[in-house]
């Protein structure tokens, strides 16, 4: 009879020597309940995933500032070379010259140039011309990196809030729910679901990868049932609701698939802990059909009712 | 002997006690046939899926309204702010003077900036700075779009209208056909074909993964005719076209492919239903030799012949 | 003893009762000897391959001219409209006045704007501020598709011209030899040979999948010499350099690669026919050591030697 | 009992025939110690893997003079057309004309356009207009390649310096640790070590695939010790430090993640000769729990303590 495969959990860094329980190593979102430390600036800094990750409005208000602070800039150059160079700057106090020349410098850096306000001499040429090629690139990498992050592929599945402990053919089954509520497709899904135990009178943690009923499906139009069956070889056979609680169980389970509005690989995490586990509960059908074909019932992902345990 | 693996077919939401014949859970164009109720508006939304998915009409339409629309707004502020300060407007009445604000907008928002219409205080400059800033950011949105819609992969094969039972070696198989009519290659096509059936004497349907003669071919230059052989352990072995339009069957059929054009991997979906498989007839040969080489004449794709049954 | 696979040819399409020898399916820069018939333009046009593949000239010609009948077809329309709408029209022949329409649309489509000539009433607006958005459109389209050819990935593999039966061991080896011209890593790089021979006594062909010595390497620095051993279940087992001639023998190569400068997979292909086989023949070693470290000759890529066959 | 597979180095061109020992067949930052010669410029040029790769001030460097030689030729353009055809040209001197023409001609390809100099006979409208038109394209190019570089996925996997043979199990382990030091999540990690040595009085080398422990996880929050048991069909097995410096050993790491940022798979590699290996040390634990969770010391990554072998 094939054993599930033990993994010893402390090579991942993910839990090690624990001094109690309740400890979560994923979080409901997909981040990782770990810290990196003694990680220098440069090591740790990935810029392009800060600004894709960061939200929107933190993102437009970064842009909106990087323009005014090179707009002052520009405008206290083209002030140094004195704004008599320029056309058209008619403020005759130092501040009124500067906002005109920092209206002139959006003007520049946009690529706009209306012209009512032009370089004359070489040097405020030179800033000009410098601005204008800046302008280009900056604005090209700031252009991309919204439409970076307006096309970025994220998986959008939603979980049940708790899973089951629910009979499955003639033994019982550990079972949670997933559906995928946008419109767009997700493609070969493929889903890994993982248990970490504290180990019996040890601070250490044991690491198992779940046998599941499938762990594939080639389409996932709407909801998808995983189950574990809770066979001889599952490392939960024959273990308690208290059981489970005081090993501080916890599954972890993350789903790859393919999206076909991105035609892009995009991952899904999600984890259950001991206290998330209805015993004795099976999910309710969701699916409906009436003369307009079928339907599916998103919100009642979380609906179960009480059955009897095998 | 090993057993073909009968899958669940509930778990998926696809269909579930279904009250009479006649359902098709995937249509010819590949969408599937079943609504997702009660999912939140914010869950369901995924505008680059909407945007990139649209007809290109509706697309143009929404842009050129959007464009009409921000040019609107623009101009009711340089119109608030006063059109004395913008040099050149020269109506005297306000809907004049809106329509020359409508076009310096237009200008300002494109950066095409032609200055004949220029901003003079500080209002209107801070109005017009932003707008350009805005314009650059919109139009990088509306373009990367544009571009991401042209350059979209998209999976262009073909199938036959109808699929056929036709000898195969020593037994009878399933069989259909498929082309890739464009220029660009398909390499690595994978297909995938699964059965859903009615359950006997339940509202129940199974699921069943069909083996294929050839499941993978590592280049399709043109024309591939797949085959289901309907051996002992087929799950339609034995049955007759009245039992599969009993069971109402229907043949799910996912390929996916790498598209060389656009370095991508690309799936295609379709499916046949009971009525649609003609029994006793092969399909015909298409490929031909004459001195200029081999040619296909993909217009007879649906062509056959009626043949003997084993 | 586990057989080669062998495999139908005709339902790819690839051949099938062909009347004579020396036909080529595939052709060594990778393209096919397949036409195909009676595929109605609408689906067998693929834009978006046709611009990506084409050449560069040809790109820019098309380009060019594109620009050239826009700004045609727009400086007719400021024509129509009259250009005494427009400032800074000076032209008193109609000629004249196209000419400087025609640069006016030039400067419109392109958001240069100068403003020496610009739109003074409605009609010449609109027309300006549509041409402006348009513009922007049709340039993203142009510059996207430019950016997308450049940054297009292709698999650089350079092929032996030749292939050789040399010893292998204690038989006898097909081999060839591919090498990585360019300074760009190729990773997890999986080869696929195919042949394809014609059937005794008929028209038809018959199609095997040859096993390799080694299929997959995970990285691919200069060379590689690729063998298939010709076992006792080879389909070319005892056979002559006569009989791969009778039978109209091609070897049929796909490389598959990731490329790490595009991120993406690349697919190379090639062939080889009886008559570009060397029998007795042995790849030269093409590594040297000096104290600057390793060199690979690549231009001794066809260099071989005879030997004596098992 | 199944032995490594052994595997002929000399046919992927890495080494042969080397006269001593010392030898690096990979760099620690990934690169190949092998030249190729005898390709041809055409061949080995990949101008998107170059600019790609480049340092950033190269890059800009490159981008700026271009920006300058791209301006010094149009400005000698609209001199040999003559500047009296452009308004605004106040210069007397060829010098002054020049400089005013260069900034013209930087307006006009950056498409800022003020219009204080704007084109005025035909030629000089045909410069113009072409100018511009190159302006968007070569724009496009560079700001392109600009943000392909900023967005281009890489593995930012850190290796501990050294590699150590330490206890594992009831036999000993070759082992060696990798951190992920980014705030990306890295998914599907596989790691892949060859070994090559020196063949008993040969030349040549022998090339080994090494089993691991495990060779693949889901996910990769922090930190994964990698481990090759030194079992009886390790190829290994029963040497001693003195027997890896002889045959002049060196562990070839490649490893292969999907990175969620960038959602592209990115490689990475290094390697560990015989002399950077310590036998007899253990890499010390470092995460650590407190009452804010788990956190891992990643600048102890090198930490090791010594141990008795087995």
């Amino acid at each position: 009879m094939k054993r599930f495969k033990k993994e010893k959990y402390d090579d991942l860094g993910l839990d090690t020597k624990s001094p109690s329980n309740g400890y979560r190593a994923l979080n409901k979102d997909g981040t990782f309940n770990v810290r990196k430390e003694n990680v220098s600036f440069f090591e740790r800094m990935n810029i392009f995933h800060s600004v894709v990750s960061m939200p929107w409005l933190q993102f437009f208000l970064i842009l909106g500032l990087g323009y005014f602070i090179i707009n002052i800039v520009f405008a206290s150059l083209y002030l140094i070379i004195g704004t008599e160079h320029l056309t058209g700057i008619y403020g005759t106090t130092k501040i009124d010259q500067f906002i005109e020349a920092f209206f002139f410098s959006a003007q520049t850096i946009t690529t706009l140039g209306y012209g009512q306000i032009a370089p004359l001499n070489l040097a405020a040429n030179i800033v000009a011309a410098t601005e204008s090629l800046l302008g280009l690139l900056l604005f090209a990498l700031a252009t991309g990196l919204m439409y970076g992050r307006f096309s970025k592929p994220f998986a959008t599945i939603k979980y049940s809030t708790v899973a089951v402990i629910a009979p499955y053919n003639e033994i019982n089954g550990f079972m949670f729910r997933v559906v995928n509520p946008k419109s767009n497709q997700l493609l070969e899904v493929e889903v890994n679901v993982n248990l970490s135990i504290k180990r019996e009178n040890s601070d250490l943690r044991d690491f198992y990868s779940l046998e599941l009923e499938r762990s594939k499906v080639v389409f996932f139009p709407t909801m998808w049932t995983i189950v574990h069956p809770i066979s001889q070889n599952s490392p939960i056979y024959g273990l308690k609701k208290e059981n489970l609680l005081e090993k501080d169980a916890e599954f972890i389970v993350v789903i790859k698939a393919f999206d076909e509005s991105f035609s892009q690989s995009v991952y899904s995490r999600s984890s259950y802990k001991a206290e998330e586990i209805k015993w004795g509960e099976k999910f309710a059908y969701l699916a409906k059909r009436d003369e307009s074909g079928i339907s599916i019932d998103v919100g009642r992902i979380d609906e179960t009712f009480a059955v009897d345990l095998n």
